[in-house]
């Protein structure tokens, strides 16, 4: 208490005030507030200012953040709208050929091989989290290119982050087909088990419970025993391997129907921890980008990193998609959607810089390669798609791909 | 992120697991919410398991709960509630009493003069929190003993944080009257600024900034600059030598007439963020209490200070409150709603031994004295003055004082 720039009321005001800041510089460049939030972290942090260090408190509310944000996208998303084949195609070439181009760049330009891998793992990542707000904005959440974008990006997700367990264990040298396997398993059987244990026994339990005695006595109970499951799975997630935030991301899918009437709303009180929380989490990957590591070559590697993260999305999501049967626009929009690495990417970044995998150099190009696509495909969006009139689908206007097509025909 | 345990996710999920715990115990030995959380703490902390150690990170959170909490509770509030002689006499008295009661028995049990001072000053305390609750639970809110004791408390914490400041320095050797009077002063002038800037220029400009196209794109800016606000006023007053709870209370007073249409409601969203981080704060006060500090001459001495830290209450604001025109039953049931020292003696003694002023052993009897005097108002509260029906005031069933009365007739 003695120095009062060390306590937890300084950090935190300082951290909503730069998210403030955020807000405002988002808006003066007409763009989402991840960005303005993230250019006001780089401001404030070592880059520029050196107002702000990225001290365990700021990385531990910045932890709380990235789940309490995955948590509330969860409760979007529908188990039904996710599992569909197509999307999986979307998503798993998608994630291939994004690798691929990340790893072949970075062994280009020279990096060694435990980098190379995290590159290419970074390049795998969708942000559901931007693509959705960026299509929420432009009123086109309902089509079936967004269905299409939103169940291949969760699907993505996954496949990212088992990309994340598979390139650590490679990288830590632990690495064999016995090792995968079991990483694989172990990570489908916690995102089947704890999907099936949320949707069937936790969300009923929590609905039975919402209408005894003791919920009337104490209406906030619910919500505590949501926001306690979001960190528990949050915890398991990592306990198998994946990342926190898949854990997170479950807890709010299971929870996604459970309507309370005792109770206060799990979603809407998700939504006020998100705005104070993941506004620092976002401020935070600022904050920890320092940019006096962009030498040239990085600078050269970054502005390389940003073309083939988003030629690798429209191609290896676009491909699938035209042929599981949307029109060449539609494909080219579900390929641009993909693209935006957002938060997802600067999570794996930040993982291999916090385990010392990669340096600040590739920290920062993955970092600013996250925020670039994120930027450009808004842009993309409005000045060149959703320009003129929404394209019908080839097939003749349903969401069903061809093969089926041609079997009703 | 290799130790699981060190995690913020597994130790937010632990916290919020113990929390749904408190609850559990609430309910069943019938108590406020509080208690069942604090009891839990006990058992989790080093006293009995040891399973959660105050780390820097639990402290973080708690500290942010107590500001949380403070900022909710002042959205109860009203300025000219709270501004009226008889609270103003019920709180001095009731400050001074206590005061002199717990210096009084330190000094008997033979405790050196800056921890008897502590002593004092955190018997001094009144919580706002857990008094409101009780008179809530019991359906009493808008009765004129309970319209007394909420803005005398009010006053009586500024009082209370004033003492702590007063006390800090006398025991830091810094003690002289021109100290205190700049302490007093830079107090006062912090309260008077801080409430005039926020109800008057703040207040005023979220309403207006509640109508721009800025708010319409970023609903969620408002909720983040006043809780941006919450912080900053909490770190002022910390730097002007209060603690950071009056801060945050203020800020929360400001508050109190914000309507807003555009954005997410302030009060909503803070009461949200207190359900999940206040409960950390309550687990927190009884993780960092270590029973095995208790000696038998401890035990004796806590026995002591409870019995003292009621009837100095009872006694020095029940007889402000009967001659300031209330009958005596009525100003019985002022001078136990104002018994419950609650957290604001719990953060005093977390102070003292932060700063290394008292030990242990008078940390756990401040803690549990707290815990008792909070426990007790309710039972009598329950078991006798609100039995039978509710009296009428002697004057003829008006709350004003005697003297304005004579005055009238």
């Amino acid at each position: 208490m003695d120095n009062l720039f060390a306590t937890p009321e300084f950090q935190m005001s300082l951290l909503l005030f730069v998210a403030i800041g955020g807000y405002l510089v988002a808006s003066r460049i007409n763009q989402s507030a991840v960005i303005g939030l993230i250019l006001v972290g780089l401001f404030v942090g070592p880059s520029v200012l050196g107002l702000i260090t990225y001290t365990d408190f700021v990385s531990g509310l910045a932890h709380l953040g990235a789940v309490i944000l995955l948590f509330v996208i969860g409760f979007e998303f529908n188990m039904k709208d996710i599992i569909q084949p197509r999307n999986f195609a979307i998503a798993l070439v998608g994630v291939i050929v994004p690798w691929l181009g990340g790893w072949y760049l970075a062994v280009l330009f020279g990096f060694d091989s435990a980098s190379a891998i995290f590159v290419g793992t970074a390049c795998t990542a969708t942000s559901i989290a931007i693509t959705a707000n960026v299509l929420k904005e432009l009123g086109k959440l309902q089509t079936d290119a967004a269905k299409a974008i939103i169940g291949a990006a969760v699907i993505d997700d996954v496949l990212a982050l088992l990309a994340l367990a598979i390139s650590t264990d490679i990288v830590g040298g632990s690495f064999s087909y016995l090792g995968v396997a079991i990483v694989t398993a172990k990570a489908i059987g916690f995102i089947v088990i704890a999907a099936a244990f949320g949707l069937l026994v936790v969300s009923r339990f929590l609905v039975r419970l919402d209408t005894t005695p003791f919920v009337k006595k104490y209406p906030e109970f619910i919500f505590l025993f949501a926001m306690m499951l979001a960190f528990f799975y949050a915890m398991c997630a990592e306990a198998v391997g994946l990342s926190a935030i898949v854990g997170a991301f479950i807890a709010g899918v299971s929870f996604k129907d459970v309507e309370l009437h005792q109770s206060h709303s799990l979603k809407e009180g998700a939504e006020y921890l998100q705005i104070i929380f993941a506004s620092i989490f976002f401020v935070s990957l600022g904050i920890i980008a320092d940019l006096h590591a962009v030498t040239p070559e990085i600078f050269l590697f970054l502005v390389a990193l940003t073309i083939v993260a988003i030629l690798t999305k429209v191609i290896g999501c676009g491909i699938p998609a035209k042929m599981g049967g949307l029109c060449t626009k539609d494909a080219l929009i579900v390929g641009f959607g993909m693209a935006p690495r957002g938060e997802v990417a600067m999570i794996i970044a930040l993982i291999g810089l916090e385990r010392g995998i990669i340096g600040q150099g590739i920290y920062v190009a993955i970092v600013m390669m996250s925020l670039l696509t994120t930027i450009i495909t808004p842009i993309v969006y409005r000045n060149w798609f959703y320009r003129g009139e929404y394209c019908k689908y080839e097939g003749g206007g349903t969401s069903m791909p061809d093969s089926s097509q041609e079997k009703v025909a």
